[in-house]
């Protein structure tokens, strides 16, 4: 932060964070492309923090470091503090390569050499609500971290980690101070781990990279029609049958547990009942409305498989269930969904039917009312608080409960006018492959919010959902990441901080750095591409047009893709050009703005940057077109290719339109407009992330009174 | 195979491996660069088999793969080729993107509709000398994997998925004939958790790899002076106090040899005693030489702490240890180590002094002979086979124990002829960034052995040793991959499989392929280089130019990385630049097959191809020069990119010499190879892989007579 910024010897320049903002937004108007011809600035030097702060001033100073770093505090080893801090050591060495003297694995008590002193008061516990906050003080010989609990400790250190910073002699962090805390406390990721099993070691490396942007729960889908994937010891068929043998053991579950307890993150389970729950029926299916028996299913969507709430043994079963998670699981909140549930085996059954009648049910809404409270005194008895989707509401619940919304704001603030806690999950589906900008702005409790301060109070948060019928572990990571991490400012950072480009610019960084922890959402994308070849690898420049035509193409959004003439099951291959494409094209983003400075500049040099664009994007196309002309599994990237060719095609006659001082006629226009459109449409699940750039650039060209 | 290959209708042509052999040699000699301006041939559909399959006989049909290809087998869910099968059809539909109709998870059962029939006698078990082979018949419109035990069915069914071919119609297996067995029974994989600590899913996804190269041993070395990585339920100082925390469970074991037994891969554990054990007494110094107190050891190398063979104590521990690790661990074999020991703590403790004298054990190693003697005794009680280093060979062993040699094929004869059974791993230490070709050409029993058949036979095999001084869980793999599948091949294919080139074309393309295990060999190398950039991330083409250099250095070789300069602990970053660097430059050896063809042809075109990659080389050096002028952790690079620039500019030089058909003076000449020497040198821990191919164009150019 050292340029732009005046220094004062006598004390804290007061930078505070508007200009923090100004400063990065005026970086982050100049595209990424264009950056490539402006000489080195200081503008390396800008740390990315992700969620920034809530208040960071910089003196432009700066903390040398080299071996002689040593970390201290009054604590010992084994310490969810200390071991903290020795992943903070290891991170700071392997992205400096020094040789750090310290053997901080052995000892971090204070010395006269101690650099980094950090201090808390008390372990903070795993519960809503509870301290986060840090203050972090750097000044060019020394460093305090402090926070009330070891957890201001633990996010701490991740900001310190961002604030590295390197110039000509050296690694450093710029000094400063920084106060911090986060504006919601409940900032979570689901993961979905029934759809398609992920391994074990997904769960862990996304809880690493969760901290790493201060998120602190992990909710955990454990149950659907697709797959049952715990290990039940009261229930052994659950998991034995319902799983086809992917499921988590007791004994890997408590790993995450404790991984995620040294992470500061709680995890909570779901287990979806009463509908979504087929898998539990091939082995339980005396549960069940219908008769069975029951397979697991293979196909996505709400199917009809559903608990018998008029079956006592029901209650039974979930008592002991119940009982034994609850064990399992030490949060103190249990998610039981209660989503969707599909009424047509109850309708059909007439026991169902005639319970329904004995206990004046009226409809199915009342029977699954009947069916929760039955599950609340359940939950109540083992000392866990109910949490399931926006269905579960009913009026005469506890105060405790807590509702996740997909259904959106509105639902929230229904229910905190009521008095019920809430969290947004609504603008947060991840898996529908929208754009991080979308998620940024998409606020659980929104400027324009109807809610008091007091009823604001209940809406504890959000969580950033992924639903994994479209991933594996190969691909899961590029679907949670980066996109995520502008979700997790969102709940951590001041409402204000709402400057999207300049959460571009730092979601760029960000996204790089958080490979560092084993996440592979940038990482698998050549390796996927590589593989398109099979036995006949592609050339250098071949694997590059591929990939260059991955980086400008989406997959289609929401849940287009399951209506793209492929039924997707639980067994279909999800390794195809589209997997490998990121849900968000950054670069599109990125020649959407240069399309943008042009427009509004309409300075010649931007024009010809442009039309470089179109230039490569032709090249582009043809390599790729051949391609998919002698690689089976790449035929149908056809359309897409010779899409990308009429497109670059039509932006190069648009620029010499422009270039020429000429106005089109109408019926090019007419034509043009009709060619974009055909343009929009899907090609191999995909679309083009540029098409708007060049629509904006034809409507300009129709507008345009030169 | 169809090229070149006569079709013959009325059976199989007899396509011997010789032919196949000579096919492929002519395709290696195609260099790759070269490679780029060949038009398609049907050099792409050339399966890449490896290990190369002990017969193999192509027709020159196609068996097609759609949709509804089935698998089946009279098999039941769970069993272990009924899992492999699985895992096949999911990989098959990876590779090709064929949504496959059948649920291969819930049933395999033959149906008319079954294309891919299996069948086998017995479940193998997980010994040496047990039945892997297979016969694979492939025809038009079925496909038969025949063999005595599943882990037959297990090895073939890597062989047909390495089959698998494209043309423009789609892909397809090749018709023919495949029968198939390992030379050796003995091919393990040692992997070091103790050095750094390696991560359950590291070991996991490399079990995966080895089994798609049909490797059969997991040689797993648990404790060391660095660490003691298993928990011990009897002795939990072990793990609590000599691991950092960095241990796996019991259960963790468990899972590896489960996933192992699926691969059919024995899980052998070593527990390196009476040396090597610095972290075993952390926990329990009584058990040491010298009294305590002990701290972890962080440096490598041959280190004093050293178990009390004098103490009665000692073998009471290790009866309750072994006795522990022996339920643990189901395979009948149990590595004690017994590597370097040394003998200080031992000469100086007057009680151990006075137990030799009294033994009549005149010396350290009749000591440690005595001490084996004891463990020996133990392992017999609970029922294990002992195998350890060189070291423990004494007179009177029992001969089912095995012996691995470390120091080379001399120790193995000499075991031999006096009746014991022995691995090699001399020559495969692939921690020592060797080439592929050099552990290639290493054989247990190599043409000119003087041992006779009988004695042949108790040379059971080898294993590649991964010693972790110098890898973490991010670069482990580039070490293992994709050289560990040279040496894979050298122990299960016939003897007379020896070509080179041939060998290099296949582990090109094996390489990616090993990928779809999880294995991270290639993907992590991009990703390293990214993060050497911190806060201000590279230009695409500073991407490139840094990834260009990393392709054609290679770490230096042998120990030299400890003697650079720096001293390296289990605490060090391994994150700079020779982290990124394949141990072997691929690059480096198409260059300099390049030279050689031209050198030999003396054609100008190939002269140009040579020359293209001096240029390229010039501009990487000059744009990794400025990287590492504005980057602190790539300022070691600097003078590493001077050298690269230097040795281009020769290169071009020498060229220019040729072309104009002059001679150039002796001067000039010494002070060229003056240079070539310095250039020698390493840099940033690295060697240019490309010098000798510079220099035997230096040489070529002072011999030639024209």
């Amino acid at each position: 932060m050292s340029v732009g910024i005046e220094k004062n010897k006598s004390g804290w320049p007061r930078i505070v964070l508007a200009s923090l903002i100004l400063f990065n937004l005026y970086l982050s108007l100049v595209p990424s492309i264009a950056a490539r011809t402006v000489k080195e600035t200081g503008a390396a030097a800008v740390p990315a923090l992700m969620p920034l702060p809530a208040r960071v001033e910089l003196s432009g100073e700066k903390f040398r470091i080299d071996e002689k770093f040593y970390a201290g505090g009054k604590d010992r080893p084994g310490s969810r503090a200390f071991k903290a801090v020795a992943r903070f050591m290891t991170r700071l060495a392997g992205r400096t390569g020094i040789f750090l003297e310290q053997d901080f694995l052995a000892d971090q008590t204070p010395a006269a050499s101690t650099r980094l002193h950090y201090q808390y008061e008390r372990t903070g516990r795993l519960i809503p609500n509870e301290d986060e906050s840090y203050r972090l003080e750097i000044k060019p010989g020394r460093i305090d971290l402090q926070a009330p609990t070891d957890l201001g400790i633990i996010r701490g250190l991740e900001t310190l980690l961002q604030l590295l910073s390197a110039d000509s002699q050296g690694y450093y962090f710029p000094c400063g101070f920084l106060q911090d805390q986060p504006r919601f406390t409940w900032r979570g990721l689901l993961i979905d781990s029934c759809r398609h099993f992920l391994p074990l070691e997904v769960v862990k490396r996304n809880l690493l990279a969760m901290a790493a942007v201060k998120l602190n729960l992990l909710h955990w889908h454990l149950s659907e029609d697709q797959g049952f994937r715990v290990e039940s010891r009261t229930f052994p068929r659950l998991h034995q049958l319902g799983s086809d043998g992917f499921y988590y053991t007791q004994e890997q579950i408590k790993e995450v547990i404790e991984l995620a307890s040294d992470l500061g993150i709680r995890v909570m389970p779901e287990f979806d009942i009463p509908g979504h729950s087929t898998s539990w029926f091939v082995g339980y299916p005396e549960y069940a409305s219908a008769p069975g028996p029951y397979r697991i299913e293979r196909g996505f969507g709400v199917f009809h498989p559903v608990f018998n709430p008029a079956n006592p043994a029901t209650y039974r079963f979930f008592e002991k269930f119940f009982q034994e998670m609850a064990a399992l699981f030490p949060d103190p909140y249990f998610h039981i969904g209660g989503d969707e549930v599909e009424a047509v085996h109850w309708k059909d059954n007439p026991e169902i039917q005639a319970f329904m009648k004995k206990h004046h049910l009226p409809d199915n809404h009342a029977l699954q009312a009947y069916f929760n409270k039955e599950i609340l005194k359940i939950l109540t008895r083992h000392k866990k608080k109910m949490v399931g989707w926006d269905e579960i509401y009913q009026p005469g619940l506890p105060r405790d409960i807590v509702i996740q919304s997909w259904r959106g704001t509105q639902a929230l603030v229904d229910g905190a006018r009521q008095g019920y806690q809430g969290i947004l999950s609504n603008g947060y589906y991840i898996d529908l492959c929208e754009s991080a900008e979308r998620h940024y702005l998409n606020d659980p409790i929104p400027p324009d919010s109807p809610l008091s301060e007091a009823e604001k109070k209940l809406i504890l948060g959000g969580e950033a959902t992924m639903w994994a019928e479209l991933v594996t572990a190969e691909t899961v990571d590029s679907r949670i990441w980066p996109r995520t991490a502008a979700i997790a400012e969102r709940l951590w950072s001041p409402a204000e901080v709402r400057d999207v480009n300049d959460m571009y610019r730092r979601l760029k960084i960000i996204s790089q750095q958080l490979e560092e922890n084993g996440v592979q959402h940038l990482k698998n994308q050549p390796m996927m591409l590589r593989r398109l070849a099979g036995t006949a690898p592609f050339r250098p420049e071949e694997e590059r047009a591929l990939q260059a035509l991955a980086e400008i193409a989406e997959p289609v959004k929401g849940y287009a893709r399951h209506s793209q003439g492929r039924r997707y099951t639980s067994l279909a291959p999800l390794t195809r050009f589209v997997d490998c494409c990121f849900p968000e094209s950054l670069e599109a983003r990125d020649f959407r703005n240069l399309v943008e400075v042009f427009v509004q500049s309409r300075k010649w040099d931007r024009a010809a940057v442009v039309m470089d664009y179109f230039i490569k994007w032709r090249g582009v196309a043809a390599q790729t077109k051949a391609l998919a002309g002698r690689y089976p599994v790449l035929n149908e990237i056809g359309p897409l290719a010779r899409n990308l060719e009429e497109l670059s095609t039509l932006g190069q006659e648009i620029l010499i339109f422009i270039q020429k001082g000429e106005k089109p006629g109408a019926e090019w226009l007419e034509s043009r407009k009709k060619l974009l459109e055909e343009l929009k449409k899907p090609r191999a699940e995909c679309q083009l992330a540029i098409v708007p750039a060049v629509e904006a650039l034809l409507g300009w060209l129709e507008q345009d009174k030169n």
